[in-house]
């Protein structure tokens, strides 16, 4: 995708990985723990309190990958994720309705910036699609909050396996009509690429320094020359003349 | 859905069937028949040969529902339906590549007049996505064609399995996260109604008395008491207050 006109099979599709990706989900869930934890009295340090709940994620889902567990959607490890963390910072016992509450936090995270104009550029000469590890409700409900426009919904949950298992690209991709290599992964992740590339995808890697709130972000840079390199949505679109 | 205010769960999401009920299979596999072989110097009946090479269409997914193949996407379905009924019309023998492009003819397919734009409103109080027989692809390639604004792609390919048996209704409402109740499935055929409701969703029987060219439709009327019947889309917007 260096030279997409050229070197091999056009690009036709394009998948998304979401969470730091497409959504600020550090930003997202410490806002919302602090709306929902402020008025009951509770100060903390709500973007720690995040990175905290999220640093689950990958134990979790090794659960299912690993095959100790069967699939159970996102929504559902969220939820454990989060009584995890909660007694790590002194959060107390929430109610049946407010464990959901908080868990729902994950379906309003705010896209970064670019993204929603940006989608509806590559959208004109490629099939765009998400494939991420979040549920096909979490996905539908991020994009009505974020008018993201999208022509199918597809990762984990369709798979029926987590990323970054090869079935859950190889599924998504399928259900899109196109060889591997025809489409991308776009994603701020070396190990999620890394997994795409390995099934024979093409691999657009997108900087998202703030990921992370301003902490240290694991994917500051590139860890292996992917197809492409970009600062935002924005610049995907111009290197592929959208 | 008479009284959706009051009598049960408000309807949350609505699944539709696309082929008849949404897309006019009919005139658009007529229209582009003759639009391939009529400049071959080939003229047929189109209409008949739509309705010969539709006919196929259940005893080929039958031998998925039986258990007696394991599933395969619509595309291919269609394509060896299509070479079944070539010959009763002395259609001659296609080229692979000539074959591909007279299957792809579902992928071009018009809406019924009233149904982007219904789609749009519907899609104001509601969670909407195709809950077809079609693959996932050709979902897409419709949706494109006609500019109809889905929150997911959902069906029997999504399922692994065919309309009417029970998982491809179930497979798709819990993708939504709503419960069957909350969701009803909008349909031109009783059939396809009937098993929605036996696995507990609501149902919307849309009329549509041109699905077979003018010729005799098979679902000219309502066979049970569907919880709403319609004269199109349009109506059904006004009746649920979108």
């Amino acid at each position: 995708m260096t030279d997409p006109q050229q070197s091999r099979s056009p690009v036709q599709a394009l998948c998304f990985d979401v969470f730091g990706t497409l959504v600020d989900w550090h930003g997202g869930i410490a806002g919302q723990l602090e709306q929902f934890f402020g008025p009951r009295g509770v100060q903390r340090d709500w973007g720690a309190v995040a990175r905290a709940w999220r640093s689950f994620y990958q134990p979790a889902m090794e659960d299912v990958r690993s095959g100790r567990r069967p699939f159970v959607p996102l929504d559902e490890l969220h939820r454990e994720m989060f009584q995890a963390t909660a007694p790590q910072f002194g959060l107390g016992e929430l109610s049946p309705p407010e464990l959901h509450q908080v868990t729902m936090f994950w379906h309003g995270l705010d896209a970064w910036p670019e993204v929603a104009d940006a989608l509806v550029r590559l959208r004109k000469m490629h099939v765009i699609a998400p494939l991420s590890n979040g549920n096909v409700r979490l996905m539908i409900d991020l994009a009505r909050h974020n008018k993201l426009r999208w022509d199918a919904i597809l990762g984990a949950e369709i798979a029926g396996m987590y990323k970054p298992r090869p079935e859950a690209y190889l599924r998504s991709v399928g259900l899109l009509g196109v060889p591997p290599s025809a489409c991308a992964l776009v994603a701020a992740h070396n190990d999620d690429l890394a997994a795409a590339r390995a099934v024979g995808m093409r691999t657009v890697f997108v900087r998202r320094p703030m990921e992370y709130g301003g902490t240290p972000t694991p994917d500051a840079e590139p860890t292996q020359p992917w197809d492409v390199v970009v600062g935002d949505l924005t610049e995907l679109c111009d290197v592929l003349g959208c």
